[in-house]
């Protein structure tokens, strides 16, 4: 076996897998993050996505605004956060009326919406990971969530799931 | 050829590559782009950028405020979200007037401001790409843009660019 | 040596190394970016940071508002984007009062705050950088921060030292 033969194995290392730590929740972010998770998982990646403090948003059961949480600081930041129905735009938000605009757009262009992206990543099995230490911080719990969530991390388990593919913090 | 020679042949295994999605149009977040891109290529890196959302606005032809885009909705974004001139800071902003406190500080301490960063990408042969997606969404098109920008892509291609590399979305 | 030898020998290739450029200092991505970085400091990881931008804040030696910084546009804005101790929170700030919430929620669920994870951090052996382009413009100098900070660096030395690990843009 020469160096050649060698480099040809060696090459194509990198596998096939996208990891993403999905901190906002912002409507365009959560956006960016489906497209980028649906469209890597339809070309044969393996994708991850940890879902941690805002981002928890995109994983609620209820979509709209609800009192979910415990304690009472607790259910006042899941009433303010909302779900994925009332995730704000990251920039030019006008008090919430972008992200209906938005979908407007993304409707009228037939594009795929954010409702339909989470569906299609469901289809596609893309692992969706809950972070054990701010569902503590907000009060949330696994039955808050959408039962796709396959499980509830720590970060050390997390790197370890993600590793030899790229990572995104989005 | 032993384990040690195999070692070396594999361990600088990381190819020199750069790749970023450029996602928010802040001006402090695009010239932390750019400082990554252009001090990354002027080290012998290939550096790929795809800008998408609000990051499209650093590589509209136009760079003040117009009304670019397609349709209604589409020149109201594009009037609102204006282009590299434009661009407003992600903290601190005061309405409009911290980017221009941030470009007077850097033309003072003589570092590169964010219109040179761009310029110098260009020199370099940065790879920029726009994304397909998001300008179906806000209407706009290849000729809305500077013509440097190689290419439109999808996720999906984008993906397979910035293979074997890192990856940042900023 | 076979195929199977050398794949054995090249698959478990990514040196556990994760990077982290922090450039957005809102306390609830500096509690992100220093709880990835002292978990996977805690399991064997080599931990990089890179602070830039607003990410100075976290490793200015006074924690509250100053007037540190050089010149007087640099002074207003030290005061402006304070230390540790004012970071705001990225979403729902409330004005400031978010932060403290956390840091109660935080308290309260025995979950580390952000000053003990930056003394984790610490403890952990985490290398901290701090970008020389931004405390240019920003006016700060390395006796500005505190004292762990390992050295002041530009973006190509620290992609050097960030290579054939994940980095993410926090």
């Amino acid at each position: 076996m020469d160096t050649t033969e060698l480099s040809a194995l060696i090459e194509p290392k990198e596998p096939k897998k996208l990891s993403i730590i999905s901190f906002s929740g912002d409507f365009d972010k959560l956006v960016a993050t489906f497209t980028l998770a649906t469209g890597a998982a339809a070309t044969g990646y393996e994708v991850n996505i940890f879902f941690t403090f805002w981002g928890l948003d995109a994983i609620k059961e209820k979509k709209g605004r609800a009192f979910v949480g415990k304690g009472f600081l607790g259910k006042i930041f899941g009433f303010l956060m909302g779900g994925l129905h009332s995730a704000p735009v990251s920039r030019l938000n006008f008090c919430g009326i972008s992200p209906g605009i938005f979908r407007y757009l993304m409707r009228k262009k037939n594009v795929a919406t954010l409702e339909e992206l989470v569906e299609a990543a469901k289809a596609l099995e893309v692992n969706m990971y809950a972070c054990e230490m701010a569902m503590h911080i907000l009060g949330l719990q696994k039955s808050d969530f959408i039962h796709e969530v396959k499980d509830v991390l720590g970060v050390a388990t997390f790197l370890d799931i993600s590793e030899g593919g790229r990572t995104l913090f989005i």
